[in-house]
Order: C-alpha cells, then sequence, then structure tokens
C-alpha cells in the first residue's frame, strides 16, 4: 500500500525505543523487569529530545525513584523535555529543569514547591504551558498532551509486569492509559515484585518497563489533621456550616478537602449534627479520601459511601474493616481512582467546601500570592457549577431556585459552593480584599488570566466567624459586594461596609449571624468534638487506625 | 472485636451469592466460565430482590444476551430491580419492567425505546430516577448509584476470566471499577473465550463470571452517514462553521456528534477549509468515533489525533492501519473509552457543535418531544460551559472575551458551543418555537424540571442556513432573542422578528450572513464533498474502511 508506514510512526519509534533498552540492558532485561541500577541506562535509550514525559507525581504518591533518576541523565543527550505531572512536590521535580533537561511543563498544583517554581519561570528555565485543575489535565492526556513516556508508580509488581497500586491508584489509570494507547512507552517503578499480586490494578499488556526502587514510593499523609489543634472559632463556623448550609439545603453528597475548618465539620457530625437529628439526613455519601477525622461520624453510621481520590497512610486496618463504606478490593485493600472521584466530586456532589487565601468583593478566590506559583489541585472542577448537570436532588433544586428565582424563565439547579475562611488568616493577613494578588501574580508570570481558583460568579455561600452570606440571593453587584462586606468582620473589606444595606440583607436571610441560626456561641467549645485528639481517633476506630509517627505524642 | 462483621455485610452477602452460584452450577463453573444454557440458574442465584443493577447498554455495543436472559428470570423471585445503564436501546431493556422484574430505572439516553418508555412511565411501571448525560451517570456509580450486579459485554475472555473488550470498550471500565471495587458482582458476556488475549482491557480480578453468548454482542454502527446524503444546504452550513467559527476562533480541539451536518463539516476539510489555508490551523484534535466521514481530512493530514467514546464497525483496519492518529492498544485495535472521552471533551475541548430539534428565544434546546423521553447522552456534558477549566487557548480566550468584555471585572475564558440547525426540520416542523415541549413533557413525566439539552446561557452562536447568530455579543435578552430570531428563517419565530433591530445586530457582526462572511452561496454544491458517497470513503481509505453492508449500494 502506498502509504504503508507513513501513519504508524509513532509505533515504529516505540519498537526503536524498546528495541535499544533491549540491547542495551542485555540479559538484565527479565520479561519487562529490571534492576535499579540500569535505571539511568534505561531512561537515556527510552527518552528522545522534546519528548513530552508524564511523571507521577500525585497528590500523595510519588515516583520519587524515577524523578531522582531523571535528574541524573545526560543534559547534553537529553533535553528539551515537556513534563506533565499533576502535582510538584519534590525538588527533583524542578531540578529536572535548573539542570537544562526539561523546559516546558503543564502541572495542576505545585504546593511546597511554589516559591520555587516562580523563580525558575522568572528566570527563564521553566516555562508553564498552563495550570489546570486534576480532571483537565488528564482529559488533555488523551486530546492533546499524550505523554511520549509515563513514569509511574506502584505498590507491587508480579513478574509478568501487573501493577499493584493498592490503596494509592490515584492517578495511574489516566496516565498509564492514555501513553500506553497512543504508542507510547510505560515506566513503573515498584516497591516488590512478588509471584502473586493481592489483584491486578494496570495489567502488565499496558506497561513496558518495571524497575524496584530501593525504598518504597514517597507517601504523604496530606489529610490528616489533628484534633487537639481544632480552635473554637473553628467549632462555631463549623456549626454554622452544618446547621445554616448542610441542614439547610439537605446536603447528603459533598466534598470536603484539606483542612481544620472541615475537620471541624467531620468531628461534629455525630454529636452537634446529630443533636439536631440530622444523622441519615446529610452527610451520607462523600467523594473524599479517607480522612482520619471522619472516622467518628463513620463509626455513628452517619456515612454510607466513600469514594476516594488517594489513600491516607495509618487507614489501611481500619478501611478493610468497613468495606462496606470504603471502595475495596477483593483482596480487602482500597481501590482510589482520582480521575473518577474528581468526576464524582464534579457530577454527583451536591456541594463543594473549601477554604481560600483571598478573596475580593466579587467573591473570586485565589491561593495566588506573589512569588509563589501554587497551581489549583481539584478545586476548580469541584468548586464549579457542574453545567452538564441533569438529576435533581433538593439541595441543588434549592440552590437552583435562590439563584434563578424572577431572573430566568427557564429553571436549573445549581451546585453549592462554599468558602469557608476566617476573616483573618496566619499573621493577621486579611482574607478578604480589594484586589487579588492574582493580577499581580499574573502580569509577573506572564499567564493569560488571573489564576483564580474559584470564580465570584460560581460561590454561593461565603462563611466566616462572623456569619455566613448567601450570594445566591443577591440581585445585584452591588447587593453582593455588601454581602462580602458583611461577613468579613473586622478586615478593611469588613468595615467599609454599609451599615444599613447590610442590616436589610440580615433581614432578608442573605446574610446570618450564629444567632439568627439559633446558634447560640457560648456551646462552641471544643466539648462538641467527636475526637479531642490522635487517640480518640484510634480509640474511636477500636485500635484500627494507625497514625504516622509525627502524629503521635504518646 | 466488637464491631466484627457489622462493616463487611456487602463482602457477606457478595460471598453468599457467588456460593450460591457455585452450588447451583456444580461442575459446569470452570474457574470463573460458565456454559450459556445455566444463565438463568446463575442470575437467580446471584440476584436478590431490589438490588441495584447495571446493564452494558451503550450507545453502541449491547451486553444482549444478558439483557434477554434478565427478561427471562421469574419475577416472583426476582423483583424491584432498581436498572442502571448508559442507553436503552433494546426491547428487553423495556421489557424488564413490563414483566415486572425491575421497576426503577437511571439512565442517560433512550433513542428508539423513548416512546414506549414514555408510555411505562405513564402506566406507572417503570419510575424514572433522573436522566443523566453519560459521565455524570458514571459518577454517580461511585457515590451514591453503586450497582450491586453489573452486566456487561466483551468481546473476549481468556480462561482466568481477563476481558478483552477491544475497540468497543465503551462503557465497561467505570461500571467494572465502581462494582468490583464495593463488594459487588460482574458478569461479563463474550463473543468467545480463547487462550490468549490480544490485550487485557478488564482483569479478571475485577470479573466474578464470564458467559460465552449464543452470537456475538450487538454493536449499531451509529456514527456512519453516507456522503450521498448530504445536501447543499448542509454543505452552505458547514462553510458557514469553517468560516464563521472553526477559523474565527482558531478551533483546534472539539468534538463533533452524529449527524449529516457535522459530517458535511468532516468532508470540507480537506477541500473548503484547506483553500482558505486552514489545514494545521483548525480541527486537529479530536474527542471522536471513528467517524468514517473524517477519513478523507485524516488523509489529507488535517488530523493530529482522535480519541474515541466508542469505535464504528468497519472502521478497524483503516484504524490499525492509522495508529499515529487513533488511540490503539499493542495489539494495534483501537482502545475507547466513553468516561474518559468526555472528560476530554467536557475539558479539553475548545468546541462543542450539536444539533437539535427544537430552540426557544432563550436559546434553551431540547430534543424532548411529547410522548417521548428520549435522554440526553453526552451533550449536556459537552455543550455546557465547563466552569472548573483553568487552562487557556486562543478559542477560549475570544470567546471569554466576547462575552464578558464590559460585564465582568474579572476575566475569564468560555467554552464555544454551538447549534446547528436547519430552520424546518422533517415534515416542515420549524427548528424555533416560542416554548419548548420539554415544559409540557415534564408536567406530564412529573419532572423536576423540564429536560433540556443545552441551556441558552451557555450557547455561544446558533448557525442556521440564514447565518449564524453570536450569543456571546447580546448584551440583553432582548438582543439575546432578535439574534436568534434573526436567523429563524421563515419560522413563525423568524417572521416574528424586529427588522431594525436585526439589521442593527447584522451591522455589529452579531448576526452573520453567508455574504458577511465573503461565502457565495453558489459555491455551496456537492462538489466541494471530499467523498461523494460510500464508495469514495472507501477509496479514500485505501480500501481498508469496510462500511457494514447496510451502507453497500455496490
Amino acid at each position: 500500500m502506498a502509504s504503508e508506514g507513513r501513519w504508524n510512526t509513532l509505533q515504529t519509534n516505540r519498537q526503536q525505543r524498546l528495541a535499544r533498552v533491549a540491547q542495551i540492558l542485555g540479559s538484565d532485561l527479565q520479561g519487562r523487569i529490571f534492576p535499579q541500577q540500569r535505571i539511568k541506562d534505561v531512561l537515556h535509550a527510552t527518552l528522545e529530545v522534546g519528548d513530552r514525559v508524564c511523571i507521577e507525581g500525585n497528590n500523595q504518591k510519588q515516583a520519587d525513584f524515577l524523578a531522582k533518576a531523571l535528574t541524573q541523565l545526560d543534559p547534553q543527550r537529553i533535553h528539551g523535555l515537556h513534563m506533565l505531572q499533576s502535582v510538584l512536590a519534590l525538588p527533583e521535580h524542578l531540578d529536572v529543569f535548573e539542570i537544562g533537561i526539561a523546559n516546558k511543563l503543564d502541572f495542576s498544583f505545585s504546593g511546597p514547591q511554589a516559591g520555587r517554581l516562580a523563580k525558575l519561570v522568572s528566570a527563564g528555565k521553566l516555562n508553564i504551558g498552563a495550570i489546570h485543575t486534576y480532571l483537565e489535565l488528564y482529559a488533555r492526556y488523551f486530546v492533546d498532551l499524550t505523554p511520549r513516556v509515563a513514569l509511574v508508580a506502584a505498590q507491587a509488581a508480579d513478574r509478568h509486569g501487573n501493577l499493584y497500586t493498592g490503596p494509592n491508584t490515584e492517578d495511574t489509570p489516566p496516565i498509564v492509559e492514555a501513553t500506553a494507547f497512543k504508542s507510547g512507552i510505560v515506566i513503573a517503578q515498584v516497591n516488590e515484585v512478588v509471584d502473586v499480586l493481592p489483584r491486578i490494578d494496570i495489567p502488565a499488556d499496558w506497561v513496558n518497563f518495571v524497575v524496584q526502587a530501593p525504598t518504597p514510593h514517597y507517601i504523604e499523609p496530606l489529610f490528616t489533621r489533628d484534633p487537639a489543634l481544632i480552635s473554637e472559632i473553628q467549632i462555631l463556623m463549623a456549626m454554622m456550616a452544618i446547621k445554616g448550609i448542610y441542614a439547610e439545603y439537605e446536603v447528603k453528597r459533598l466534598n470536603h478537602g484539606i483542612g481544620f475548618d472541615t475537620a471541624a465539620i467531620e468531628l461534629l457530625l455525630p454529636t452537634y449534627a446529630a443533636s439536631l437529628g440530622l444523622k441519615g439526613k446529610i452527610a451520607s455519601h462523600w467523594a473524599l479520601n479517607p480522612h482520619p477525622a471522619l472516622i467518628p461520624a463513620i463509626e455513628a453510621g452517619f456515612v454510607t459511601s466513600v469514594h476516594s481520590f488517594g489513600s491516607e497512610l495509618g487507614m489501611e486496618d481500619y478501611i478493610r474493616a468497613r468495606s462496606d463504606v470504603f471502595f475495596v478490593g477483593a483482596d480487602g485493600s482500597m481501590r482510589s481512582n482520582r480521575a473518577m472521584s474528581q468526576a464524582a466530586g464534579h457530577y454527583a456532589c451536591d456541594m463543594f467546601i473549601g477554604s481560600t487565601l483571598q478573596i475580593d468583593l466579587q467573591g473570586n478566590s485565589s491561593t495566588a500570592t506573589l512569588g509563589r506559583i501554587a497551581g489549583f489541585g481539584g478545586a476548580p472542577n469541584m468548586g464549579a457549577d457542574a453545567r452538564g448537570r441533569r438529576h435533581a436532588s433538593p439541595a441543588w433544586l434549592k440552590a437552583g431556585r435562590e439563584a434563578r428565582d424572577g431572573q430566568y424563565a427557564m429553571p436549573r439547579g445549581q451546585k453549592l459552593v462554599v468558602q469557608m475562611v476566617e476573616t483573618f488568616r496566619e499573621h493577621m493577613q486579611p482574607a478578604f480584599v480589594e484586589t487579588l494578588d492574582a493580577w499581580q501574580l499574573a502580569q509577573q508570570a506572564k499567564m493569560e488570566l488571573p489564576p483564580v481558583m474559584i470564580y465570584g460568579e460560581d460561590v454561593s455561600h461565603i462563611l466566616t466567624e462572623e456569619g455566613i452570606a448567601n450570594l445566591l440571593l443577591c440581585r445585584s453587584d452591588e447587593e453582593r459586594e455588601q454581602a462580602i462586606r458583611g461577613v468579613a468582620g473586622y478586615t478593611p473589606v469588613g468595615l467599609g461596609r454599609d451599615l444599613r444595606m447590610v442590616e436589610n440583607l440580615r433581614d432578608r436571610g442573605i446574610i446570618k449571624r450564629p444567632e439568627d441560626l439559633g446558634i447560640d456561641k457560648r456551646l462552641a467549645t471544643r466539648d462538641l468534638l467527636a475526637a479531642k485528639n490522635m487517640k480518640d481517633l484510634v480509640r474511636a476506630s477500636e485500635g484500627l487506625y494507625q497514625p504516622p509517627k509525627r502524629f503521635r505524642n504518646w
């Protein structure tokens, strides 16, 4: 045929790469498995200049051995790599740019590396393609950012190359699928090679090479919060959230992010929420990592189902013993899947509740601060109205009615998107500002748009220690601004409120103070917490939860 | 431990079900495989009254043997089933309700069964939970609609129970994952049991039982359109789409649905679009089933990448020979995945273009007509602004600017959502109406909201043979209404236009006629089609495309 070969260049190129590896490794390659000391040879033989390389840097699980190996390559041979990764978590993730092996980056979240990332961008050593929300980045893997090479991490492999990702499956499935099925190459680091896997999470057919790493891949216990550190202000805010939002809208399906604010809510479910008769009526179905703070609510029978983005260290035995609640394999260990859990957070949850660093007068919020390019993670996907959603629920219908009555001829539901912040954050920085730092950061880093985490148009409620502002009920930009000022406390934004207008908003139920909700502030004490410290959580779990060492003080 | 067993009831119950099957089948059960004549016994032993049962009814691939077997069960023993499925395609999918085996349904699309579905609802034999978009339904499988039993279809199994879903993977992965990892039971019908699979798509660990069906599972060639049936009006509209929207916004990443309107666009890429110098500038990256009408554009080098929801009959060899473009496994056959392709359509595409049956004066559109409950399929997910998206592209930024300039302080991008309709559809029914039938249908079927496919707020452009209305640029409800009337031709809605206002909108570029776009209507002939009939498509494919019999007239 005339076109023979012209349309299979990716496959041919893959074969060439595989052949190079086979030749260089010789008898060191046993099926798909090679010894760790040959990793540099394998990467040199696999990679080509300018490759799009996806390295599994997740929220928690890190392909750290492969990340380190990348930094040890010869930049004369391998350079111009375009890195794709969910999370920039390790120094090595930026070292590859410093060294000149990579020069372009598409990612979601940079967390602790945000400051150094900004510096590398300024220095012209790193060119950011875009910052994404997680599911958006995976989506692009199947369209215009398909990886040529994927470097992933699994718990174990068998001798055929099948992978067991276990509780921390996280991002592995879409990364491997997009790469393997577009004639790319998949290299997996594993903690161990075994004869029989507890279960197969990724079939060997999708994997080209497996290497046992010298140490188990790094996992960060990101979702553990010690109840001992929860303040009474957070407890008051949690009471308002439960009574003023969860109960008010009958929110059954929801997501909680990281933080003490939402940990406080979790710990008040079996106490305060139960006392209001809300068991079975709210917070039963979750898209959520296995937060230890949720243990008392699970034990109290509040929770029907939890699907997780990733796992949490120390929760393994507890999850195994609570398989009615969590998603577990036939082997008893959890199965997480960030892509599907993000889809769940987007489409199957009625509420997203999260925190932020700055909120402006339109309700736009951002975690971007000067000199730090922090990224978005999962928040934009869950903290946005899912306009493709078509199934109804009481929460979604009520939110839609409040937002649209008298404004649109066609009724529609809406997601609840709650921003929960204390008016002042650490070092007395006001959470409410006239102008987001994001504007200046966008200019500095030459971004197309200011990096807004949650847009004001998508926010339904802002909750502070001063009260709840229901933005759904606002009917003008001015009302919206005063509703925000009305819960902004003693920040300059709060002090700039129009007192009469704020009182009018309160009369109309757009602003609600604790007393308007029938909440006695004096009851907002740590006595309400279902667990007051880590030991209480362990006890509540019947000894099944085993906190990482740094959370143990006994 | 005090709670021993209390929290593992689903696992215990699964064990009981598996034991019942093992006992009844005896030596007929070989590993996971049992003979087809025992299917009723297996289902009677597996199912329990009131189970949530997901049956794989996809857009194309159907677990038809299992669907039929369900209808043969004893309704005295098995009843009250809650059916979950993407598509109601086969009569058997409704027979189970008629017979009294099932009584509740959550689904996405009902296509040819829409009329009978409406009747069963009226008769009180079928209670609809909700109608979803596809990804939304999968999302709920991980939250509050997790299947207890899943009945799926695969191309082949090996003797261990590993599954090969091949080109038609479609919905199988999320269905199996949600069920298998929440202690449910997965039963797969396969076309054949083989010693070695071409590749493994679903690991045996995730599957409980496999049965070889008496005939290969049904697949509908849903995305094949004979170019011979494309009209010159459709060609004119395709020219307007290409010049007025694709080129105008530099749309590179997109989705096309089913239909002659978009098939015409596909067939004009290598001719009309190429003559405008647009190769490499538009329509390069797709979330799309392997439409035969795309062959000439692929051959012309227009297309870089295609990720598919499902496959299309007859395209197998062509796909294998064009692996640079399609997602294929190491075995050379395609891998589709509706969940990930829907995520791609939502988050990685700049444009959705689709058709509809009715559009109202606010731009809301619906395929619901009286007496038919048709459902949504994938359209709402792709035909909605993806408000969680954060990466920029020229198309998205321009659409956002047009929609927001002078209206919002915070800039934001926006998806292009194009409705492409002739002003009159079959039987001279006007596509533009004052009031959607959806309102009356909602009342009849007691729905919470009228079943709107695409909301007017999300539509960016309406394209008819009369011109393009750019709704992004409208600044009031009145402008929007007149922009719609202005392209509604001789329908009553079109005749009701305010002539002066429409001319004003045209002066401002909000309405564009073909002549405003520099399109000579006389050139809109079938000569522009890169393939004029099925045989041309086969020829363009170098003989690799093998159309199903019903599309061959030679």
